[in-house]
């Protein structure tokens, strides 16, 4: 099942780039969580391409029908499908990729696979795939916080290729991430992201990035002991994400420079709650969340579209040189933050459930 | 499902450390593929504990057998249930850890989940629940190579904390990884890597590290668009491994230094095969095989267990202190490389199967 | 997941019977197949209300959009969305099911379980959740048709209460069968079911009967041998309809008062095809077909919904009388023949695909 | 996957009837139930062969072991793996059938599909299958008594051939039904029975009949609206057993006779309870359990394997006459008893967690 993701709380996600629409049905939502429309359209507003001078200029309202699951602003048990229409249906600006496939792009692999490819503006290896991610997560959201209060999920940039930002944990929330329009909490940082952004932009070039995830408020106990650890369900959902290249948790690659017993996070009581004195764990043990902030970063590459010339080849297996032109994406870390925290509700909410019906009575 | 892993090609492991077995039972296996314990026990011995001074020491012959669904040294399509008897069955040497909960393990984790816990030898969180990994893995290697020719999974020891191997890429052979105790694919870092690791095992401490994996001669076509994009398949196949903190692909975290310009992979023609003249992608674009080399890495924490005095907590809630006695393991990075490999196997024999099944006719 | 169905050929249906539209997203179909909207609205048709005098008046034109997944009449190999607008949503003619449970109908039980429920055409219980199925079924039809010549797949109904059909096989055709508006196969049958339905149509009552379905031309080898058996599969896609009670294949209850000396099929040679003399296996032995015709019985229960005054409780625990008012379908068999054929090559299909990828090379 | 059932609770099956052993793995199990081999031994003495002179004299002592799962007589939340050792292992009773395949049995199937097949007694078409089943039935049905009081589910022979039992309600008790060796609940019709397959063992023959299940105490609301109907699973489990050819629950095809007056449940209240003063739903409305009894029928055809000569065909197409040698089962039913039991047992427990992780809170 390429397109469906979790076990009990369930998203499918359809639609290309450039069909009638986009969208998705969750599948095994708890009844009686209040929801509308205006839940899900403020994530997909923050995922909007045109925000801002340093996303894709791509015009698209991305405006959000709840066509089932839901009535009087309740969740009915059954499934929620949501629809979004695709507004800019612009194929001719896609005719030199009909033949030459984009470097580092789904191109090939797609005709490889299928035979067949649906050219306009890459299909469903489109960015836009990501709207049902977004609007399945703004409701998984509102399933965690219905039964754990002080939830919070919040995603940053952390870097911009060379410019890293260094926010005091006071720093991390939700005002300060969204106070700029690279999204970072280090406002320092951010105005040096905004110039260089701007400054690829202009060349027509692309830059990548790191984004890193803090969750508060996880209870103990998510997450299964073998394959679906929580860390590793974490980190196929950040690599199911386009331009993702990297994933770590806690102290991560770095956290190999250290002996065990520098590693180790040592244990200690906070009234009747058994914390730990560091977390290099990033909240997770043993693959089951320990009640500390779950930490993670996750890697971007440069977009892959640039205005510049590059070599390649047809379709046809002959040389060719292709350069996109239009519109183009300089970064789209800005933009993957709503979507990291979609993918870490929607993996906490499955496993939120999975813990409800194993281990409760 | 915790400890089910695969959609066509599935396995499922159980076992705690010292109950009476552990094993698997692998599923969807194609039939009339040549099957015997041997193609099974040669990745269970270098698996194994005990095979060299630098790793744990417990005495284990993990000898398996195959109780149904081969006959003749033939798979029949049906279910292939492997099963190796735990020896090593000493609960004594865990009495401590009943109460006293050790750091960066998984014991508070369990206990917190479950409300229950077998406590010797870590349960079902020990590396022994790897071993119905490894034979899996095993049978999945020989059903790829049923129809991969030139199939290569190839893990070894890149770095051990700060000392980082070189191989070139025609050292990175089967025969030249497994030439020294800690299978690395460059000889002049092996000899200091286990000086290290020696050092380290005096000193009842433990070491991390990274262990890079070179795949050759994957079919382009494999993975899937969306969820189930292969490198998000292998993610998780990755950090479901105890000891796990990151991963990464291609030009992984280092790419996110790159401009797009400079981290595209151009496209050139060899002969009629589609080629790129670099690999910062890592083999797989937009989800899907594209027949170059997969490389990945995998960063290993410092093992958890020490000969050393830690401070902890009780299962009571009270101040602890804890020292394991006996074996321990100095560095899981040795056993882990045909762990690895075996997770790989898994992971492409299922996108093999799901490819045929989708778009073969 | 109550809403998805199949293992690689997935189907995943939505909506309300009075929200904004039904619809499904099918994944996993192969690409290069031929798929247009016409294709889909043919079955739908069969489907719909208001065809003739014996079934339910609801107006609904029952329009499909494809909104992904094709592209110029070719399937891509991504979800496919199918949306069909729901266009009567007289909400007011439910007044009265707001609080009092309509008797054999799914109500109490919605409200049992999730505490809330869309009143309005009993929402996810109406027969216009089955609007997904037939849709899918339609495309998994043209995916079995694409490489199974001969396929053939013909419900017709058996019997309207004590109305029994006793068409030769020669009559068992798509045009018989759709020749007449109880869609049964015997014209002497069909005349005096259409009397029965038309009289009990006129009391405000209902009937039920029997749907049987005949199979053709389906390959050797589809189905599995323990739990995922094609017997189980079809029993459990029959069962999943609303208003079934019953299946059986082959000899069914019937079978029961054979002994296994006059029941056994036995095998002989037709050139050098397997074939039985008898078929009371139904086609398919030990879970796997064995290219004989499938044929499996259907029992429908006469609907619960009426336009007479029944005993009920209401929400609140209080004596209540009920009596629909407005339309009402006495008699579900003629529309449930199209749904029972979608169901099959549902399953068919998600076998077909299976087979291909644990049993082809 | 053939050999999985259950969504959240699981079981894993594999073995074939004359490899080492037969089992299964459950995962998924509630932690802290108590469980014993005991526990699980003596639901496989109700299967086991050689218990009467009316079923099959094979000598299996059916002994099974835990190896995982389980520590100090407590779940531990992790996979249950239970093992059976086959003992009987007389290959050479299976010379005829390596070349000519039994009239209605798998092994012409097995061997089109597969391309190889375990000869030896059926391989995993064999009886024996159901031993994993029974053993993680038995599983089940404590993680449902944990929390529901009251539940009981009373499987019994309701006919065999055209002898049929007729039982008062209070009859229908599990010491009636053991008290005689065809398991049935009415003691008249018992020894008629008893009479019956003994003359038909006799004559090397055999005979089918009908097994009726009564389900009391189950809670209401478990079961999912739309696929994964409460009847449609149990239909699905009960046609994956070997011999089923059909299923029917409360009115089954006898409904068909009955018009939506004289067929609907009316409700009133019990108290502060919803009742129907009849029971045509059969226990489940909508396809989710109303809390009256489950009551469901399911057809077994008679043994395929007789010690009579039978017309078949060779692998090689050459006609040939078989006749099986030796021990022979006149009747399944008596032994089927227990294994419908745990079908039930399996589908409700899983239904029971599903309801907990998306209804409860």
């Amino acid at each position: 099942m390429s397109s469906s993701f979790g076990t009990l709380f369930r998203v499918s996600t359809y639609g290309e780039s450039h069909g009638l629409a986009v969208g998705c049905i969750v599948d095994g939502c708890p009844p009686q969580i209040t929801l509308t429309e205006a839940d899900i359209q403020v994530e997909l507003d923050r995922r909007r391409p045109g925000q801002s001078k340093i996303v894709t200029q791509r015009k698209e309202g991305d405006k959000c029908q709840i066509l089932s699951g839901v009535v009087d602003g309740q969740t009915l048990g059954t499934p929620i499908s949501i629809m979004v229409p695709n507004e800019d249906q612009r194929s001719d600006a896609y005719k030199e990729m009909e033949t030459a496939y984009r470097p580092s792009h789904a191109d090939f692999t797609y005709d490889a696979k299928y035979g067949v490819r649906a050219v306009a503006g890459g299909g469903r290896s489109s960015a836009r795939e990501t709207i049902g991610r977004v609007a399945a997560g703004a409701i998984a959201r509102k399933v965690i916080e219905a039964s754990c209060a002080g939830y919070q999920c919040l995603a940053y940039v952390k870097t911009v290729r060379d410019i890293e930002a260094h926010p005091t944990p006071e720093q991390i929330t939700r005002e300060s991430i969204e106070s700029n329009i690279v999204r970072t909490a280090d406002p320092v940082a951010a105005e040096k992201m905004v110039e260089l952004i701007d400054e690829i932009r202009r060349q027509g070039n692309s830059v990548g990035g790191v984004v890193e995830c803090v969750v508060r408020g996880v209870p103990v106990g998510l997450g299964e002991p073998v394959f679906d650890k929580l860390e590793a369900d974490l980190a196929k959902a950040m690599l199911s994400l386009p331009a993702t290249k990297g994933f770590e948790i806690g102290s991560g690659f770095a956290g190999t420079q250290l002996t065990g017993l520098e590693h180790n996070d040592e244990f200690y009581m906070e009234g009747d709650r058994v914390r730990t004195r560091t977390n290099r764990s990033g909240g997770i043990q043993g693959g089951i969340s320990n009640g500390e902030e779950i930490i993670f970063r996750v890697a971007f590459k440069p977009t892959a579209t640039l205005l510049r010339e590059q070599n390649t080849v047809t379709k046809d297996g002959e040389a060719a040189t292709l350069k996109a032109r239009g519109r183009h994406d300089p970064c789209v870390l800005p933009r993957a933050v709503p979507i990291v925290e979609a993918m870490v509700h929607l993996v906490l909410c499955d496993h939120l459930l999975r813990q409800r019906a194993q281990c409760s009575r």
